[in-house]
């Protein structure tokens, strides 16, 4: 019983582990395809996001499965939910993933910020290596590491911060930037939701060790300096 | 035994939809704190976020001891799993309403545009009763409703691309108000993010009828006509 037990929730985190890959490739396809004005790629990534919203859903299902058949002690137990909750964290970056891709698609010939693409490209870089840290975190159930990883989430929103002042600069200098712009801030902010919801991960994986919910993440929105 | 479960389970239920109450309230107040430039109401609503997180670990703490404790049979079981499930979505429609009142802070003495902050407000009106139907949809259990509610979720994207055309406009008109036209887009994003949250809630309330999780809210960003 406890041997079947530990083979399904090895299956069951080896499903979750390969979803966040999927969604990290998301992340940086979806950015690329922003930044090289490569329209085909977003849409690569919009229909891509239905298979995330499957693994979500699979996931889910056999994480219930395995609760109900198994009856799991509470320690187990919570080896489960932390599968629930950082599942729909994954779905949900995905989600700002086609949000970034329809912003790639919107752009149309719109005149481009060089210097705020760098930015974006670096934001991208940040959080993607976060995503992939907490993803690590999860599967050595490394608490210590979680915890790292959710302060990380500062240097998100300083960056978003940054985009932001520098495409409300642009915009005043060139009215001609205003409508690319407006992607950019949008790109941006689906970034710093990403760094949320990873920060948001680092937090069940604390929850898998402790036993205890922890806002390691109490500032959702940054404030905007 | 049974008894004691049913008890539980309303308790639990009763304590989510006060939550989903002061969410509710939260937007209200977020959402004219930016309208009114109240940015006492605005400070009031980012510290009261503190209360809506607590709220949601609360709920988490009593689903969870309240499925271990009595192992339910697989209905029981989805009954409080949405309860896991839609509490965070609450938690996140809180984050939004923070994030609007962080906008309401920054905006300072910027040059407003009256018929935007209009258009903001309806679209306030349209995520607040959605959500005030999805809580009553969740205590009825009644998904038919839900699936209505999930569709409504069109008509939030609808406004925010209009927000977002109209703000564009602005700003191209007249570059003073580009910087608080960038809040005016932030808000608009929020209150849309607002409605996929709603959106999944009305899942969860199928999930819970029906055992299958689907999605309801295929588009999570809208296009920007």
């Amino acid at each position: 019983m406890r041997g079947i037990f530990e083979d399904e929730l090895k299956k069951l985190h080896g499903k979750f582990t390969e979803m966040g890959i999927n969604v990290s490739e998301a992340i940086y396809r979806a950015s690329k395809s922003f930044i090289d004005h490569d329209k085909a790629l977003a849409q690569q990534v919009i229909e891509h996001d239905e298979q995330i919203n499957e693994e979500e859903v699979d996931l889910e299902d056999q994480a219930l499965m395995l609760i109900a058949l198994q009856q799991p002690v509470a320690t187990d137990f919570r080896r489960i939910i932390i599968v629930l909750k950082a599942s729909s964290e994954l779905e949900r970056i995905g989600d700002h993933a086609v949000g970034i891709a329809k912003e790639s698609i919107e752009l149309k010939g719109e005149h481009r910020v060089k210097s705020i693409e760098t930015e974006i490209a670096e934001m991208t870089n940040t959080v993607r290596s976060m995503l992939e840290e907490v993803l690590d975190a999860y599967v050595k159930e490394d608490a210590t590491k979680a915890k790292r990883i959710a302060k990380d989430n500062q240097k998100v929103d300083d960056e978003y911060a940054r985009v932001r002042e520098k495409t409300v600069q642009s915009m005043k200098e060139d009215a001609k930037v205003i409508t690319g712009s407006t992607s950019y801030l949008m790109v941006a902010s689906y970034l710093e939701r990403i760094g949320d919801h990873v920060g948001n991960i680092a937090e069940w994986v604390v929850y898998n060790k402790t036993g205890h919910i922890t806002e390691l993440t109490t500032d959702q929105h940054p404030e905007v300096k």
